[in-house]
């Protein structure tokens, strides 16, 4: 904390698909540099973690020095006190990874690592759609549905690091099939997948009203994807507005069910799915509204940033390494 | 907080039914001196405030000492930033009172006042069995269902002081009706009253099945209770075990959705229907496992304290007046 510019964070982006590296200084709204790198289809664990530690000695050694934080951003289930990661659902091989650890190693830096999620919701909460809300839940609904919480300003993660997981509430019994095993979940019944989920099974009782959907589709149920669906519902199609409207209603349910619980000051939403058009937010908000209590605020708002989100997350989690020495790995 | 024997405490306890003002000093694991008036059935909010000061001053005069600081628990909701009470479900004229800033000025000490789900999730929190669960959720289950936050060791309120009203959470959509105009609320679904619907909702149909629990009323559907539908359950009685079973499902699912969203270290479970037998405790337990990701702890307890929990919050909650200066009233 010595140098004239502000101390030097590298900033990490562990994605499913994609790696990103990048450095910049507390207080500024820039990066001095940044390196991405997709990852190729049977890549693993070890592989991914070597070609992160190449991006950023790269960037290091161009700007020459050492630096004095990382904040990083991992896309699955992470145990936040201690920056281990405890898997990725999309590439084998990161089951129980002591990252922190690993990186303050590698670095000679202290590192905080958390999921995706949590770190987007601190991003926000620092320089997007969350400034000045000290009770925040952000909610990504994109090919899941995953949440992050600030509590009283600080990142709020739960005995086991799990606290958020809004995906996995229940808004339908006996609803859709959730990845978890259950029916019902709110990740089944609002994220991506599901809403296509959700037109392929209303498809056979459609009759004429399915033919445009499927028309895009050349024919194939199996190729329906949300953002099909949310064209052609602002296209005017009835079957997909129908569709759409019902998916908005069961994420407007769950978003309810976490304001009445925890009445926080926003709630945020970033991820594909918020791309669905203002019917879709119309009805997310409107059914929220409906099934909270009237003393509490329902203030529902689209995420600032989109897929620089966990980068601007990691810039806010490696300055709370520096504001808060006690919070630094002791090892 | 110059005495030697420490700083005396003002304790209220506005019940709905009855109010009780008790004395004590922190670390004091009893009462200096306790006094208790059951109001009568047509008192409003202006006779109930005027008896509590009456009961306060006497208990005051007997110790010769003024208090240094009071905690209060409502029973309703309440502004907690402000100590300002909003209303009160059974009794009139308790409309936007602000207790906190009157009682200062009528005792001369910083007031503290939550409503009594929180102020016994505090209570549990510091005396019972919450002790060393930073994150813990407190749930009565009683004639409705309310929650109490503790986040980070503190009691968390929202940003509209209305947290934790996890009674108004859905777990069955189109399910029973709930006072507050909604249907298949967990309150409905689950508190005590509720338990009685659904026994008089199904005995309807239950033929020869139903007989013994309606004879325990002779005949009289109206006057079921849940109290009744628990021991007839405890005795044998299949129609009441369905029951009483379906009840806890729902409170189970309720519990999940709370789990799953904040990953708590513990639930506790306060309120006359916890004494539903082991039974419903065991299917209350067992839904909030199954509903509930595996990586997500499932810890749930019966409440330490039943009737004086509202009294050790208020200690707690005066206590922290104490401790935390800033927190003080400024007017």
């Amino acid at each position: 904390m010595t140098h004239a510019a502000g101390p030097l964070l590298l900033l990490l982006d562990y994605g499913g698909t994609k790696l990103t590296a990048a450095l910049s200084r507390p207080g500024q709204a820039t990066w001095l540099d940044q390196r991405r790198f997709f990852t190729p289809a049977r890549a693993d664990g070890p592989y991914e973690y070597q070609k992160m530690l190449d991006l950023a000695r790269e960037l290091l050694t161009s700007v020459g020095e050492p630096p004095a934080a990382i904040g990083v951003s991992f896309g699955g289930p992470v145990y936040a006190p201690d920056g281990l990661v405890r898997l990725s659902h999309h590439v084998p091989g990161w089951e129980n990874v002591p990252l922190a650890e690993r990186l303050q190693a590698e670095f000679g830096a202290p590192a905080a690592v958390d999921n995706d999620a949590n770190v987007a919701a601190l991003g926000e909460y620092r320089f997007g759609a969350g400034q000045g809300c000290e009770n925040l839940l952000y909610v990504t609904v994109s090919t899941g549905i995953g949440g992050g919480w600030l509590i009283n300003g600080r990142p709020y993660v739960g005995a086991d690091g799990m606290a958020g997981e809004i995906g996995h509430t229940l808004v339908q019994p006996d609803g859709l099939p959730c990845v978890c095993g259950r029916r019902g979940c709110l990740e089944a019944e609002a994220c991506g997948p599901g809403i296509a989920n959700r037109a392929r099974l209303y498809l056979g009782e459609a009759g004429p009203a399915g033919e445009p959907l499927l028309a895009l589709t050349g024919g194939d149920p199996a190729q329906i994807t949300a953002k099909m669906i949310a064209e052609a519902a602002q296209n005017g199609d009835q079957f997909s507005q129908g569709i759409l409207a019902e998916s908005a209603r069961r994420l407007g349910l769950g978003l309810a069910n976490a304001l009445t619980l925890m009445n926080p000051d926003r709630v945020i939403l970033g991820g594909g799915v918020t791309k669905s058009g203002q019917r879709w937010w119309q009805v997310v908000r409107d059914t929220a509204r409906q099934h909270t209590l009237p003393e509490i605020r329902v203030d529902i708002v689209p995420a600032a940033f989109s897929d620089d989100a966990p980068l601007w997350g990691a810039v806010a989690l490696a300055e709370s390494i520096l504001n808060q020495p006690t919070n630094q790995p002791s090892n």
